[in-house]
C-alpha cells in the first residue's frame, strides 16, 4: 500500500523533498502560506543541479482542515513557528501518522510529543543546500541527503518504506539513531550558524582565520563532549570535529539557514538552536560555555533586529 | 626638588594628564607624533568639563633622542606601540626614573622589565573619559582618576610625590597593590571593549539587554576567579562584577577604547586586552572561555580590518 505524504511549510526544503516525491508518483499534499495561490495558478517550479521540472498540478493548500489524513507529514517550518503545530497538525493525523520534524535544533521532537502525546515522530536531518528566492521556485544547489532519526516510532517497516520512497525518488535517505543524528547535525550547526551571524561572514572566511578555526573546533568539541556526557548509544569521536572542518573547507563559501535569516529580516532559530542545547546540558550538570556566549550575542543581535 | 615629567604619546591621556601637571607649574616635556608641528605652531587646547584652558608654549619633542632625562616617564601609548619602547625610552632615562604605563591590558609591565631590567616600573589605571578628535586638542568629557600601581619600584617617597603632584594640579591620584589595580580594571575592560566591538554597539545598549546583561556578569566573573586563582594579596570579590554594571549603567551611552579603534580603523589592542590574561591563566592551569572566544572573535574582525 503506497504512502501519502503531507507537507506542511513548503519551502527550501519540504517544497523539494515534496516536489521530488509527487514527480514520482507519490500522493504529496502541499500547506502553503504565501505562495498558496501563486502555485495554485503556476504550479511549483524546481530548479536543481539534479535536473529541473515543474509540478503543474499541485496538491496545494492554504489551511491544513482542507487537507486529507496523511501517513507521513513532513514539518518544514523554521522551528520558532513549531508553536502553531498544536492547531494545524491534527487535521492531518490518523492514529498511525508519523509526524518527521526536519528542522534544525535540539529538543524539537521532545517538546511536540508534550503537546500529542501518542503521536509517532521521528526527526529528519536534511543534508542539503537550497533555497526560495521566488514565491513557488525552489532552487536546489547542492547535496539532498535526508536521515530519518524515530524518536517514537517503532515502526521499521514503515520506516523502510519511506526510505524506498524517497530513494526511489533520487535522494539518498537512511535511518540513523535519535539523538546521535541530532546532536552530530549540532556539531557543524553550533559554531557556524552563530558565528557567521555575529561575525556577518561566511564559512570560508571563518576556516581561513587560524583564530576562528580554532574557536569553531573548540565550540564542536564543547558539542561532542555534552552529546557524550548526557549519553549516546555510540559515543561521538572527537576527530569529527575534525572531519567536519575539512569537509566545510571543501564547500563553497556558504551561509548557514542562520545567516540567511539574519541577511533577509527574518527572526533568528536562537532557542532550539543554541538555547535548548544549553538547558539539556544544564539538565545533567554540564555546562557549554562558548555556546552560551553566542547564545546571548544572538540574542542581543536579534533583539534589535525585532524591534 | 620638583619632579620633572615625560610624556610618552601626547593623546587623550597623556595630553590630558601632562598639560595640567604642566599648567599647574611642573616642568613637563612632550612627545608628540602626528601634532608635533601643528603644537608647536598653536600650543595644546584642553577642553574640558572642569575647566578649559591653553597651553601657548609647550616643551613640544618630535624624538626622544631631543629631551632631557625625566624623574617620571608616562607612557600613553597604544599598547600595540610598546615595541618601540626599546628604542624611544633610553634618552629618557636615568637611574632613578620611574615609567609609569598607562595603558590597557595584562602583562605590560613584566615585558617592559624584560627589556629593561633594573627599570623603576609602575602601572597607571586612568579612570577617565577622553579624547583627541582633532590635532592639538584634548577633550575630556569626564572622571579623571588615576591609580598609580609600582610594578617594580620600592620608592615610596617618590610615588607620593608624584601622588601629591597630581593631587594639587587637580587630579584625584592613589597608590594601589599592582596585581589587584591592573585585574580590577580588567574586570570592566574584557567583556566591555569586545563586546562593543563585536556586537557593534555601546555598553548601554548591551546592559539594557538581559542576554547580554548576564554575559558581561559571567565574563566579569571569569575575570574575577582567573585573578583571585592567580593571587591577589586581597581576594576581589565576586560582587564587584555588580558594583562594575552598576556603575556602567549610570553612565552615558559610552564607547570603550576598542570600539572607538574600531570605528576609526585604528588597530585593536586585542593581545594586551584579551591574549595575554588567557596565557597569563594558562601559565597557572586556569582556563577563561569567554574571555578566549572573545579573543577569537576580535582576532577575526581585526583581521580583516588590516587587509
Amino acid at each position: 500500500m503506497s504512502l501519502k505524504y503531507g507537507i506542511i511549510g513548503t519551502g527550501a526544503i519540504g517544497g523539494y523533498y515534496g516536489a521530488k516525491l509527487s514527480k514520482f508518483g507519490h500522493e504529496v499534499h502541499f500547506l502553503f502560506h504565501k505562495d498558496y495561490e501563486f502555485v495554485k495558478a503556476n504550479g511549483l517550479q524546481i530548479d536543481s543541479v539534479d535536473g529541473s521540472f515543474h509540478l503543474s498540478n499541485v496538491a496545494a493548500y492554504h489551511h491544513t482542515t482542507d487537507m486529507p489524513q496523511c501517513d507521513v507529514v513532513l514539518v518544514c517550518l523554521k522551528s520558532i513557528n513549531n508553536g502553531l503545530l498544536k492547531e494545524i497538525l491534527p487535521p492531518l493525523l490518523h492514529p498511525n501518522t508519523l509526524v518527521i520534524l526536519i528542522e534544525n535544533g535540539i529538543g524539537l521532537e521532545a517538546d511536540l510529543q508534550e503537546q500529542f502525546p501518542t503521536l509517532r515522530i521521528a526527526a529528519g536531518l536534511a543534508f542539503i543546500c537550497s533555497g526560495k528566492f521566488n514565491p513557488g521556485v525552489i532552487t536546489h544547489q547542492s547535496l539532498g541527503r535526508l536521515v530519518i532519526a524515530p524518536y517514537s516510532c517503532q515502526d521499521s517497516a514503515l520506516l523502510k518504506q519511506i526510505v524506498d520512497d524517497f530513494n526511489t525518488a533520487g535522494i539518498e535517505a537512511t535511518c540513523s539513531d535519535y539523538a546521535i543524528a541530532r546532536w552530530k547535525k549540532a556539531v557543524w550547526n553550533i559554531p557556524f550558524n552563530g558565528l557567521t551571524v555575529v561575525l556577518n561572514t561566511t564559512t570560508d572566511l571563518l576556516l581561513s582565520n587560524k583564530a576562528t578555526e580554532s574557536l569553531i573546533k573548540s565550540m564542536m568539541i564543547e558539542v561532542i563532549r555534552t552529546a557524550n556526557s548526557i549519553g549516546l548509544e555510540q559515543p561521538l569521536r572527537e576527530s569529527f570535529a575534525d572531519t567536519m572542518i575539512a569537509v566545510t573547507k571543501t564547500m563553497p563559501p556558504y551561509s548557514p539557514s542562520m545567516k540567511l535569516d539574519f541577511d533577509y529580516h527574518r527572526p533568528m532559530e536562537v532557542y532550539y538552536l543554541y538555547s535548548r542545547p544549553v538547558i539539556e546540558a544544564e539538565k545533567h550538570n554540564l555546562d557549554m560555555p562558548l555556546t552560551r556566549m553566542l547564545e546571548k550575542q544572538l540574542t542581543f543581535i536579534d533583539s534589535l533586529r525585532s524591534e
